[in-house]
């Protein structure tokens, strides 16, 4: 890979800095497509004697980069341009009519992503949070102003463990939740409770931001094959792990529900031997469109073998920074002696108005009105899916907010990704979420309908019907 | 250990809950001395059995009781009562006449409290906060309710540098900067900048929180003695340390304030060798009454080895969980690969108020504000503690928001605290905020009068009078 001239005509008497001059290049550059995916970029060093600024300048700009998501840091090897999403980017040596850099084709790209992580707040009740925000601060007073307990305030856990029991058949006390600041945080905390050296299983696919936790905690991660039911126990059991991360309701992104059978299974496997634990990630239980609701994993388990998480990011606003975890008792121990000492990382002021948005019923309503809209969404597009089946297999669309197309015409998941990138859709590839690379697997996609408005349905799916069938 | 009967007269028609009349009796029963430390409650099963009420209703007033410090959970054990410290608990089996049970006397004991992590809230701008609060939730759209960027918007982080720049002379860029929920979480996520096996040292006495977040990241700690000066770098280079963690402005507890040729030391330390830190816990900097403020220890720092940690909990409330950390450049770079993917733990709109808040000039008014009124409280303690020059040297009073007491006369730190609790003041011990058992050395006493009134702080010092000269 050969590093990149950048060629900035540096104006010193901008009112401009010259590392935001520097940083604007780059980053027109790469929205503009000069600079492709991957390629590397001068070292901060070069560049700087190059431009004859001072290095400090460069790292400020590449830093800015990195931070916007236009540049990747690999450690060791330097810095890389990075998969803009619905930039449309283009490589100037492949040319095709279809791909010209327009406005026009840069806005189409950006209109139809069916990113299977977005969320609607169109209907989100802004005005009564704010109605609740403000009678809260009414009446708030030093109390209120003061620090909270270390596990969140009583009444919010209480309140939670409530919805939990109603909603999802968790079984447990307020004693056992902890509140915290995002899933991201309670990984944290899990990983002082567990201790060091806990060697992971993890489906396969399976979230990649969690697999990162518990890289950066130096867990060994073992990959496990999923069938049709989820996580293969038979596979897990040829594992050294202790713990095992899964997302039986709704698997991210294989959408598969784990049937009751492999539950059971999951937590024989779990009770067989002392220290063995079952991470329940439970992340969007909340919207499921065909059969029953099943409880979670966490409600058949007898021996205090789960640790369940849960968030209020997905189901209300990325923003509320709370999520719950609710841990098993041997563990709540280890929490108490190990970090029960953490301070709590939600105010107070923020757990009161969660609190009463659930406790006055604006929650389950929001809830049902985001139900309905979903359903009608996952509806519509299943019925535009319907032209699809020849081509394809439909699956995972039995419950949350994206579903699963395998192809059935040997076509590649880039072929495929890309046609429909070209036709200004942007759907996402099944081997970006995988962990180990599984040859021989038939192409699958994933589309997330979730942000879209029914028209944007619409519209992508017909644009998709011309690129692929 | 037998269970304890608990009789309740539980009224149905009383306008207070079942749980409520349980939680405050027993509350009441352990305020009085009837319940004494380390019994045992009867188990939520038998009470609520006992009582004929739900087992739901006992778990609400036992865990509301374990929140409040009143109980203890022992797990698979039950619930035991706790010491409760400054209530004045009786011991029925020890007689003495100055212990009798009487309201005066716990309220004497409540009222004089010289605790040194307490706070002032008395003059916080609660009318601001929520007007600004009000005026953002006004304005906010879905992007409020979105998540930000992990290391906080660059909008606050642009506030804080020219914040710290301004009052602490720290230098440094928005993208040095990471937002987080609380030192805590800080310290969890420096732990994944710096790695493992990281041998810390610390000054002794310390800050035991900062202590143990080390242990729960088992960390090796060295705890370093001090002198008049802060903490000795000479014993510091007898060890394996590779980063130090210290509080230059005003250490906590001893209140020393590290004069600059202590601090070129230690900043010739930790350049000496690749990958040595120092992590400044600037507390409470932003207080300080004698001499002229004197700059953190990043300012004089040229060769990026500090890592300087600050919070807005002390300055402006316990509940606004917003803390920060200005990251060398190395570190930033480690920050980015190892844990720059976490999501911030600090909601955009909290993010929001704050920056408002110190925008608009309400954070320096309310800085000045307290700034008058800690200075006058300070004043006071001093002259009242000028009758005390005989019996003890007073120290650490050029900063921070508490004095040190050293006993001239022989006697034990036990000695000098209970004989202050009997008239009903809380002092705080040395030896409890230190590290390694030291023989020899005179009684230390902790006075912080931050959150008392003035005439609190007289009354308590002419309780202390009489107790001690």
């Amino acid at each position: 890979m050969k590093e990149l001239p950048i060629h900035i005509q540096l104006q010193p008497e901008s009112d401009r800095t010259l590392y935001e001059q520097i940083y604007e290049y780059i980053r027109d550059e790469i929205r503009q497509g000069s600079l492709l995916q991957d390629e590397k970029l001068p070292s901060a060093r070069l560049l700087a004697e190059d431009l004859q600024v001072s290095r400090t300048t460069v790292d400020m700009a590449y830093g800015q980069l990195v931070s916007e998501g236009y540049l990747e840091a690999r450690p060791r090897q330097g810095y890389f341009v990075c998969a803009v999403e619905g930039l449309c980017v283009i490589d100037p040596f492949q040319k095709s009519d279809k791909r010209t850099v327009s406005k026009q084709s840069r806005q189409t790209a950006e209109q139809y992503d069916f990113s299977p992580n977005a969320i609607d707040m169109h209907f989100f009740p802004y005005a009564t949070w704010k109605k609740i925000t403000k009678s809260i601060l009414v009446d708030a007073n030093s109390d209120m102003f003061s620090l909270g307990e270390p596990q969140g305030d009583l009444s919010l856990r209480t309140t939670i463990c409530r919805y939990l029991h109603g909603a999802r058949g968790v079984n447990c006390e307020p004693e056992q939740v902890i509140v915290g600041a995002g899933n991201d945080y309670l990984l944290l905390l899990l990983e002082k409770i567990l201790g060091r050296h806990v060697h992971v299983a993890m489906e396969d696919p399976t979230y990649a931001k969690a697999y990162r936790i518990f890289q950066s905690c130096a867990y060994p991660v073992t990959f496990v094959p999923m069938d049709e039911n989820g996580i293969s126990v038979e596979c897990l059991r040829h594992t050294d792990a202790q713990v095992a991360y899964v997302m039986p309701a709704h698997q991210y992104p294989t959408g598969i529900s784990m049937p009751i059978g492999r539950r059971m299974e999951l937590l024989k496997w779990a009770a067989e031997q002392e220290g063995r634990y079952l991470i329940e990630d439970d992340y969007d239980s909340e919207f499921r469109f065909k059969g029953k609701p099943l409880p979670s994993l966490q409600a058949s388990d007898r021996n205090g073998n789960v640790v369940y998480i849960g968030t209020f990011s997905k189901a209300i606003a990325p923003a509320i920074r709370i999520s719950y975890m609710v841990l098993p008792y041997p563990l709540l121990t280890r929490y108490r002696e190990a970090c029960g000492f953490y301070s709590s990382t939600v105010s107070r002021i923020d757990q009161t108005i969660l609190n009463e948005f659930i406790q006055d019923g604006y929650f389950e309503r929001y809830l049902n009105k985001m139900r309905k809209q979903y359903r009608m969404k996952h509806d519509l597009l299943l019925t535009e899916l319907r032209a699809f089946r020849k081509a394809f297999r439909i699956s995972g669309s039995n419950a949350g907010l994206h579903v699963i197309l395998t192809d059935r015409m040997g076509r590649s998941e880039e072929e495929l990704a890309r046609t429909a990138q070209e036709a200004g859709v942007k759907v996402y590839r099944m081997r970006d979420f995988r962990m180990k690379e599984s040859g021989g697997t038939a192409a699958m996609l994933i589309l997330g309908y979730a942000a879209l408005s029914p028209e944007e349905i619409g519209k992508g799916m017909a644009l998709l019907r011309e690129a692929w069938l």
